[in-house]
């Protein structure tokens, strides 16, 4: 499989932001002061826990950008299953630079591997059955695209990336649209042919009115898997069938068993972990 | 206490970015086809479990930028501790805006509320002690002025905002000076009379050290509570102790126990959960 | 129909860099030196020929930027099939602001009422017919999403709003992939459930492997009425049937006969003229 | 002659935004799963029909941008007169970022190209008069400086850049100053040595009235030849003449001959076609 | 004459920047924390020395920005003539607003009253000579567009406003052209007819030089008033003298009775002293 | 004692933006026509009369953001005291872009050279005495970050950088407390362990208030030398003591053998005179 990737262009501004938002109004004070500029740093970049790692590109771009003499040897890329030691880069140069750099670096390569990696712990929850992972639009203000990317890291897919690229009816949406099916029918006349419908149901009354219309994919909000398990029976095929709500790796692999095509859930980008990635210093 | 609070001039440009992000380039594409103009919405944001609200300005302005017609009233402003159904705020006008704004003013209030919730755990863990709760430079990008305020908001206080305005000598800068003596001396040359200095130890003996040439405050780190308690007594008031690394609710009480003044932890800004905050629509 | 919208928040930053692009670093030196700072302006924006409005909300934003004491009247919103002569709406106010304005005023409205109109000519040559007019990703640099929201209005639908947004195999992909097989196949395995894919094809030939495998939508580039016909009849349903390539509002209706579901042409976008439209000063 | 040129300073935000457009949030979905990384790209930029090319180091750009690797060579510079099937340049490396930056270069290359080539017909149909061809402030919003460049490639020259660098006294701003007299003794006393005074007169009656004053153009406006060449009688060298209004390669020659210095057009830069230019891959 | 103005669309971008680089990532913590929610302010913005007022719409816009809340009543607008103790304007309004934007107000009002007042001081000292007072191109990076404003405020013109909107050929350029005359035959070929060229003469025998060729203006050098007087009467009135170099209020009378039009001095805007203005807290 | 420094991240922005704004929508027309293409420059920035350099950086940044091929050796670092005569670089390259770029880097280099310069007058005046000189929030907007750069370059420290990296507790703020006491209380409860705070007075009874509650640092505001004197006695090394008001480098002495820590001087950054530096030309 195609490992994912984004261009330096899209990474580079935000990554800019992040060192702007440390350096301040006067940079690393400690550092210019403390550290003699003539001072070499060879250090590594290593995992302290298992996990997948995201954001290596991102990391090796605020250790440039701060001082493009800093040399990146990247040995485990984006995507590499860890283990707790893994050395996953080593960052050799001016130690003024990489000191100053660090943190920002740590930042964006803790918070994407965090992403990854509780992706991953889903994708694997659900092994055997053909249900995929999926995150929602429940992101970091700014950092959507990277997060999104992270999921596609650890194995996952993208749902929406923002209000503009797909539909997805919602039960307000239907309530101000006056039912299911007329919601879907202004939706279709407005869009593209690239564009699709997805509607999401509480119940299978619903689901059964949006099937008559006919979508592209129904969101099973909350439904249990015996529920989830009638739906996909009543789905047949004729719709892609995402559940969401509640999902842990504990509850997923039941969801999953239930036939479901996609398994969505928010915390992934709004509540997962950093995975501890630390910088070592060779003594 | 005075209530923290930041100038909507510094909050504007971040929820602009974030309505953006998630608008692309066709907006809310469901929304438009789906939801009559003359739609009205009456909404109430309420808390799903409880903890601390901030980030409620951030939310007001998300739904004031796509509409200026949408009203918003604050009911529990930041700073409030939340019980589950506590309605935090009343949101009302074009149902298409509403809808529109939802997830990005979500997307705030559920992190910001998260970091203010995690941060009052570990307040309130300390409760008796003097210690106080601290966060980290471990941010997430973008959001490090955000995720500080928050912490403020759940009755932390912030360590550096940034590299430039306070010293904080590191393992790996006390390495690169040749001891934490010349470390000290080179910043207080080159620093101005408001900026304090502060030294990372990781033994008694560089805590001794450190005392004696005399820093502002030291970071003890990862220490057991019976040598941050050595190490208090060792200061004995001529610096801040501040104690860090493995700083939970349950590790929390001990540590403060320990006559530390300040308890730093990067939990609070990298690994957060989201505060479950929902937009409820009146039938 | 529901007419299209974009937010002002998407139509604000486009304006203001409009507006100082013009104003450079002495803002209206004409109007600041030769028109009385309380003289007043009594003004109409008129159609000097027929056409389909669009882009109202961004001159009334042009004006409302130099000057919010500025009033503006809409009488014709955007989708407004115009006769010459038709008035579109009323400026009124300080005659300082509105001739500061008047010209960045009228290079939104007139280039996207132009791609407007283009569209809607086309959408004329083909009505009676199934296929809806589409536009490409041949835009002008910078005003992608307003070009695109012109279409719409001019009663088109949008093809991809950018690179990300739906997956499109053209020769040159298909090469690398070494066959249209393995390219659909390759994309299908990264791509999540609400992202369509659509494949480029030269011939019939290869219009029958896409179909084999598979696709959402076929792209029949530069194929006469006949062999349109004859891949619609191979296509049946199976696929969404787009041509391009040549496409005027005179050789529009025979390709629409061919039974095709889109017709999409770059022109719209690339090289659609200017709607007339004047700024009338009431005497 | 000098060929004109622009820093690559004012070149890249332009081709930045633009790619990142395009790119959006999940970047060239299509290239990054069917093509492998390894693949590369000899590809040419070529003519599909005559004309005078303009925005290659734009395109250039946009390549480099997404891929430092790309190997651009030019053949045929800007302002070259081009013959259909002309190779421009050569664009070698990386297959993904040809691919991910293709459609962006094209779109400058040929707008831009399709404004000099515009200008260059009016240029040509006024060959063995004095009248230069001149472009007008009816740009596209946000690519101003990149349009006027291109009518200097196409060999005109730029009337006013913007409201900023020279008086253009039009006729609302004679009317809300009580006279042409007035109008341009109000602008001579505020603006500074290096600055014009034009001004737009229907009649020559207003002419008179202008000339008698003294003012370094005149804009006559919308005149048909026998009236501009009395014009230009009146004049007598004393201000440079400007026709504007209604110009066409066939009417151009026409006014030429009466014996203005200046002939304006606005649709050079609002309604100039696309220059057919495309990427052709060696087989 | 008119009062110069700058519209507020080019004064928020710099106002808003100025306020975010003061208020950091916390904001004012000062305030916030020791000036009660409730309290109120009524101050007076008051001139402590004489001079020329400019910078009050920046001030009042810095006052706005943080809080919409706080009133300010303009009694001595932009232009006015100062003495010691004169109010300039009232701002009332929450304390803390007032507060915080105080200081970035100031900067703006004290900075720009200094280019005023210093251009004001040279106007008055060449009074009764047709000499008008110019600034140059040696301005604060970012600030150009303001202290140009500052300079019409004081009574004086500008010169060029970039490298854009006039021609000026320097020593530099004619030695790179080969000499003053195929250096101003190649600008004329390549400029429009509202761009006007200055060239820079040294001695007598470059300004004859020069005025064989024709320009529109000549900038003598460091010349001394007998030097400068025998050039105006070489020139006669077919160019602009301007007269630049050591220019202070004690050497202009002698340069502006030698009878050149204009005179230049870079320090207007790069070594203006600041105004001092203060903000007063009425008992 | 280490030399002060900014990374290049810091200075990019500021160096684009002041570029941009001189180029404006055309760029240098002169050079552009004037200078032969492959015409080439050897020059050298030379100080025309003695003072401290700072800036050097921005203005190598200049020169290679228009045209990377020019070469810059640095002969003279920031910091370096000059004399008149002095060679600071040497700049060589293409002569169009040396052209295009020199009033921009000189722009930055004449003012913060000024500033450093200024700084440093201030620091030799009080040479013998502890006190060591500082600047303020009188900044020119947008420029804070270099011109307290450049104070450190010229030997001074900084006070702070904006509103929220230190406390400092003015005569409103106090009066709108309630006291110097409260106000200092209601700051500490707020603050975290690294933030300073200072307070303003304006006598030694306010003097006494604010030892008696403890602060960090005391201005000592417009006082003469005897009450000086008297206060730093008073304050008997419980507190930073800043002298402030009408500094110059003859007020200086006194106030410095007062005894005081500290000497802070608004006109080093809003009034500094630039320093007279000039670009030779090889002949």
């Amino acid at each position: 499989m195609t490992v994912p990737s984004l261009p330096t262009l899209m990474l580079e501004p935000v990554v800019r932001a992040a060192l702007l938002e440390d350096l301040g109004r006067a940079g690393d004070i400690t550092t210019d002061a403390v550290v003699p500029l003539q001072a070499r740093a060879e250090t590594a970049l290593v995992a302290r826990q298992a996990g997948v790692v995201a954001g290596l590109d991102l990391a090796a771009l605020a250790f440039r950008l701060v001082d493009p003499a800093i040399a990146i040897e990247i040995d485990r890329p984006d995507g590499t299953r860890l283990q707790a030691g893994d050395r996953l880069a080593t960052i050799a140069g001016p130690a003024r630079g990489v000191l100053t750099a660090e943190r920002v670096a740590l930042n964006f390569l803790g918070h994407l591997s965090g992403v990854a990696s509780a992706t991953a712990t889903l994708v694997d929850a659900v092994k055997g059955h053909k249900a995929r992972i999926c995150c929602t639009r429940k992101t970091m203000p700014g950092l959507r695209a990277l997060q999104k990317y992270a999921v596609r890291v650890g194995g996952g897919v993208n749902h929406r990336l923002g209000l503009d690229d797909a539909v997805l009816i919602k039960d307000n949406h239907v309530a101000a649209a006056g039912g299911v099916k007329p919601a879907i029918a202004a939706a279709r006349r407005s869009i593209g042919h690239l564009v699709k419908i997805e509607v999401e149901v509480d119940t299978l009354e619903q689901l059964e009115e949006a099937l008559a219309v006919g979508v592209d994919a129904v969101l099973l909000d909350n439904m249990d898997p015996p529920t989830l398990a009638k739906a996909v029976g009543m789905i047949d095929g004729r719709a892609v069938a995402e559940a969401s709500g509640r999902i842990t790796p504990t509850t997923a692999p039941a969801i999953a068993a239930a036939g479901v095509d996609l398994i969505s859930a928010g915390w992934l980008t709004h509540s997962a972990s950093v995975l501890d990635i630390g910088l070592d210093w060779r003594q």
